[in-house]
């Protein structure tokens, strides 16, 4: 499993969500032999749509699936409650997280429930955030429901 | 807070899900007051969609709000992971269950995060879940990653 050349997928989805003036958090749904099953980006802005995470963006484009067990959620950061609860729920067996010092959302959760979670501290993943944060506090505050 | 009220707009939802041949899971949020804020269903099969469970469908269609704590969220069915850890992210301060015996989900968890839980134990809603369940037993696991 190379985490690294699937975050670099999650950090490109950020990009876009950042090109398209919405919250730069992006995600994807590999499997554990690095197929690529879908891939997504946060769209609060974009859509107007308060459920649209990056991972559930990237779960959604991904499909129905019978099982998760093989499968491995990349995000760009932390997973909140909302997608932390879908890690579990779905029986996802991995999750690589981009970074989790703006947040630290489920990640110790996942790990309690047996989850395999790997923190690759991506300062690329921070800074791209941060900014966002910066210009957009209010938009930040009102994704992670603070 | 009038929760058998509410939980007669889930459970009709549900009743429409079922109509179109879904898991018959319904939801609404509602504000504490009685306001109907958005209302929705499990449309894995109509949509091929994972990711719309009744709630997360219930809470797309509310739109983005700045707070979610003067909230509730009624369901026909106690909460998945997935949307307990919608509820406590973004701070929806009580969830009204229409049945808990088919699938007990994350209510223990909320009732311990500080989540006012009201289960009403409903056989209407457990009838129509467990008709589902015996004649799709495998998009039912499909729908809780079992």
């Amino acid at each position: 499993m190379d985490a690294r050349a699937m975050l670099a997928v999650a950090l490109e989805e950020a990009r876009i969500g950042r090109a398209e003036d919405g919250i730069p958090i992006g995600a994807a749904l590999f499997s554990r032999d690095g197929e690529l099953l879908g891939r997504g980006h946060n769209r609060r802005v974009q859509d107007d749509d308060p459920s649209v995470h990056g991972e559930t963006d990237a779960f959604r484009a991904a499909g129905r699936r019978r099982s998760y067990r093989d499968t491995v959620m990349v995000t760009t950061l932390s997973p909140c409650w909302y997608c932390s609860g879908l890690v579990r729920q779905f029986g996802i067996s991995a999750v690589v997280i981009g970074e989790s010092r703006t947040f630290a959302g489920g990640a110790a959760w996942l790990r309690e429930s047996g989850v395999e979670v790997i923190d690759l501290d991506s300062t690329e993943c921070y800074e791209l955030l941060q900014g966002f944060i910066a210009e957009h506090p209010e938009v930040w505050n009102e994704d992670i429901g603070e």
